[in-house]
């Protein structure tokens, strides 16, 4: 059974999907997933799916369940790299990715995490912080 | 034809190879991997073989010449994930991935090209610049 790599970058695992999924190959992502975050500690899941022709039910099944799981585990999840056939017929399908986010690329999906982890938890020092303001009296 | 995906991230891009390699796939790779270095400006490339049980000579002489394509085009190659027993094979079939930098994992893959592009060029300000002290006369 192939098994798909789950690569860790700073606070974010990344997930690029380039073969099909059996229900096989899904179930050991999502194990090999939650396991990896456990062990991490991460706090986003990115998933690749740029290699995807198509993603049909199965597969957004797949996604959704793996955004459900990451967020239980306190991980955020963004699905990059979505071409634009893939987009036009989610939507002819009537399939809407509920509860995933997405952003254009793997840059683009990180920047949204952080986003989110910084409006999630404002005590978190930031890499780059800016300092405050001061309202002057 | 399959292709395989390429990730920028930052200064680096990122390519998971998860499929079997064919000539074409394989030589697809270079073109796609050339064009991106030179559209994007990234210094680094990292190539993870995380899903790759075994690393011939077809797959080594493959990324000796990314390494070398890589090079011309003013980018550092890093070859990342390799498993134990990849390694073992590699050495009783006795290649040994000349010119081809190997790392344990993406991140470290990543520290590596940041620390051969620092050395390669001492101007470029740095993402967290320290101070120089100052000598006293």
């Amino acid at each position: 059974m192939e098994r798909v790599p789950i690569l860790k970058i700073g606070d974010i695992l990344l997930v690029s999907i380039q073969v099909d999924m059996s229900d096989q190959t899904a179930v050991a992502l999502q194990e090999d997933l939650a396991e990896r975050i456990v062990a991490t500690g991460c706090h986003g899941v990115i998933i690749d799916i740029t290699a995807l022709d198509i993603v049909d039910s199965f597969v957004g099944r797949m996604l959704s369940t793996i955004a459900s799981i990451s967020r239980v585990l306190d991980a955020e999840t963004v699905v990059v790299g979505m071409r634009p056939a893939v987009a036009i017929t989610l939507v002819e399908l009537g399939l809407s990715l509920n509860g995933i986010r997405t952003a254009l690329n793997v840059e683009r999906g990180m920047e949204l995490i952080a986003i989110e982890r910084a409006d999630d938890d404002h005590d978190e020092p930031d890499d780059d912080p800016v300092p405050e303001p001061t309202a002057s009296p």
